[in-house]
């Protein structure tokens, strides 16, 4: 039997885990999974006769490597941080690795010795990164291919609770990690291009950016922009596009809510409040706002940041309870972040019977034979329910795929490298299809970002 | 002959060396400068025959002990991270040393050697740090003194054009490091205490969040919060007030058009943009806003910020020239903030004529035999020319005069210091007074935060 080591084994393995036991039979694979606590392990795999579970610190140098030495492909599903240490491993004893994470530089710089060796190390290879390179290369390939020139590319893609378990004013919930959700889009300015020109927007304003999309059977989405679009300039060869724009996608009204919080100060983790723990969060709303013993925190609110009172937003505020001087925030030196994160939990968490829904949209502009069009992809996939969930479907699907096409060799160009050759995509995405995880696809006429030719 | 070496003889030093020299007779002083540049130093002491200048590399070890070993006492002007290196020197060599610049944690960790050699270390003696501290300490001992209780303290200061010299809609030119007023307010949450609460402003919100300030004779002001008011809890031996606040001095209605710069990300200066050189001031404006090839720059920046057509604030867009596609930045890799600072610096440097204006404000709230009072203490100083500016003089000063009070033994209490003691703050601010830094005080009900007991 074929073995196949798993190292870490949380939420975003259920998916991953399931494929490669449903496979096990035919292809004749055997899993391991390794991690510091083996409950959730267990719980995956059901006592599968192909499974097997071992308890592994990762710290534990003579453990891992011996697991390494056993494995015909290793597979890290750990937080990013700790890929290089069974990179190293994979290196040293000549396995192949794949990893749903952005490539650092630490493991860039072995790309030589992995190469030699004729390994691959595969990653970005999850929802996104992953299924974003992936779906987006194969339709600027095929563009390419037909002889056209890229004109415009746009992607957004979100994590939301889908539409049977939508049931709350902001439209949202957390299907993944929320600190991530709370923090996100700081750290550094947005920046990207639209017809030629270069854009930027600061923190305090990317929430009051945002663009529309509409999926039919799904309504309307509004997407803000990420941080990092003008990367992919290089790694999907679009070095003279137009328009090139990342974005992040949300139900319509997030963002303008959201901003509330922003232009607070509450999404701030650089700093510790005093008296967080005891803190009520009337209090922590306060923190924010000038000091008006004769006025209601509320009205101060509204004044400050020109709410209308019969805007929507408030109520939105309300739903979260941040005027309420009786729960206690009760977390000691917490930052901003801390607190705004805890009190969206108590409302933001998935219930036991939600479930979560991941949507990605990509645009595609391009001129082929004098003519200007563009394509319009989407994908929409539902959770099954909290341990199949959308997020660990799109991001576990393509790890377990990879990883099997690389055993069978039908991946084989070696190197540290991303989903973003012929190669590669092609029998993922084909796979992906058979998993429900697929694009729709319409072209349209040409729209970059004068579509009703204004003003002209 | 006693002599006075003073390293490095930038802007701050006209008023210092003036000082010196005309006290060098009665004094029987010696000045000594060395800079690594001496042309600055030779326009300030024109021939002086108690002066000397000598050209200073300051990592040229051998010269600089050389110097600082025929000193009796050192001053540095030089840039705060230089200090350090000339701290050593006088400690090695037993000699005093004077410094405008905030202690270092590195300089601190001599305090015990410093004492030991009985040599005093005096920092944080120019304006601010300086004036501020001696000016405050003056008010808070008198206070404590005569048995009242500090409920309150806060402090202001900025550096502004002088009246006569205030021709432009913003009321304010660069009299000091420009750079320092473009990114004024980045790296941190401004925090501070109003009557016993704890309150935040994030950066993108500070410029709205001003408190007004009245002069007679010299009209209003407005002021906005510094970071870093907290600190100054033990340092002035305030831990039990109810309100603390340090702030910078505007004009009013300065940082509500200032607001436009930070809300459009133009002060970041965390990133380079592309194409800088050779973009207009035009192009740079429109970066920050949407694209939309059929509006105009100047009606998307008024719909973006929402600013009325007949609001005051476009006027001094306008005059900045900020929608000029003609000038050209011309700045290779330049960041937002560095291309504001050029097109500022159009408008707003200095010419020749121009004079600048200190002005400091302190409230200090006391409860004394059960009554609550509140005293107001302000200093406004005025340039004389372009090189004995209102900054030199109360940066020099202060310096100078500390400088002799050590050398005369008035001021003697050893150790790494700033001027909190009677034994410094009384001989200096007495003698500050002769020059024309003095301050006006009055006693009036207390204020606080809740003055006309508005809603009770």
């Amino acid at each position: 039997m074929r073995r196949i080591l798993i190292v870490g084994a949380g939420r975003s393995s259920s998916a991953l885990v399931r494929y490669l036991l449903e496979k096990s039979f035919s292809e004749n694979l055997k899993i391991i999974i390794a991690d510091i606590s083996i409950e959730n392990a267990k719980k995956l795999t059901q006592g599968h006769e192909n499974a097997s579970i071992v308890e592994l610190d990762i710290f534990d140098v003579e453990k891992r490597k011996a697991l390494v030495k056993d494995a015909a492909i290793v597979i890290s599903m750990l937080p990013a941080r700790f890929h290089l240490e069974i990179a190293k491993d994979c290196l040293e004893l000549s396995k192949h690795l794949v990893t749903a994470s952005y490539i650092s530089k630490d493991l860039m710089a072995m790309d030589a010795e992995v190469k030699e060796k004729g390994l691959v190390f595969m990653n970005e290879i999850g929802l996104d990164p992953g299924i974003d390179h992936m779906s987006a290369m194969q339709v600027i390939d095929r563009i390419k291919d037909n002889g056209g020139k890229m004109l415009l590319f746009e992607s957004f893609t979100g994590g939301l609770v889908a539409p049977e378990s939508d049931n709350n004013l902001w439209n949202y919930k957390f299907t993944w990690n929320p600190r991530n959700v709370v923090v996100a889009g700081q750290g550094g300015v947005a920046k990207f291009i639209q017809e030629g020109k270069y854009k930027y927007i600061p923190y305090h304003k990317l929430f009051r950016r945002t663009e529309f999309l509409s999926i039919e059977g799904y309504g309307k989405f509004e997407a803000l922009a990420n941080r990092d679009s003008l990367n992919y300039k290089e790694v999907y060869g679009l070095q003279d596009v137009l328009t090139l724009y990342r974005g992040t996608i949300r139900r319509v009204g997030f963002s303008r809510a959201w901003n509330i919080f922003v232009q607070l100060g509450m999404t701030d983790d650089s700093y510790t409040m005093e008296g967080s723990e005891s803190m009520s969060y009337r209090d922590f709303t306060n923190s924010f706002l000038p000091y008006k013993p004769h006025d209601s925190v509320e009205l101060k609110l509204r004044h400050y940041l020109k709410i209308d009172q019969d805007d929507v937003i408030w109520d939105k505020l309300l739903e979260l309870d941040i005027f309420n001087s009786e729960k206690i925030v009760g977390l000691r030196d917490a930052t901003p972040a801390q607190i705004l994160q805890k009190i969206l939990m108590d409302k933001w968490t998935l219930q036991k019977e939600d479930k979560d829904m991941i949507v990605m949209y990509h645009k595609f502009g391009f001129e082929l034979d004098g003519r200007k069009r563009q394509i319009e992809s989407n994908m929409v996939v539902l959770g099954e329910d909290q341990t199949y969930t959308a997020m660990a479907k799109t991001v576990g699907l393509p790890v377990a795929i990879a990883s099997l096409s690389i055993l069978n060799g039908d991946i084989k160009s070696p190197g540290v490298q991303l989903p973003i050759s012929k190669e590669v995509y092609e029998p993922i995405l084909k796979e992906l299809e058979n998993y429900k995880l697929h694009f729709n696809e319409k072209e349209v006429d040409y729209l970059g970002y004068n579509p009703h030719n204004l003003g002209a």
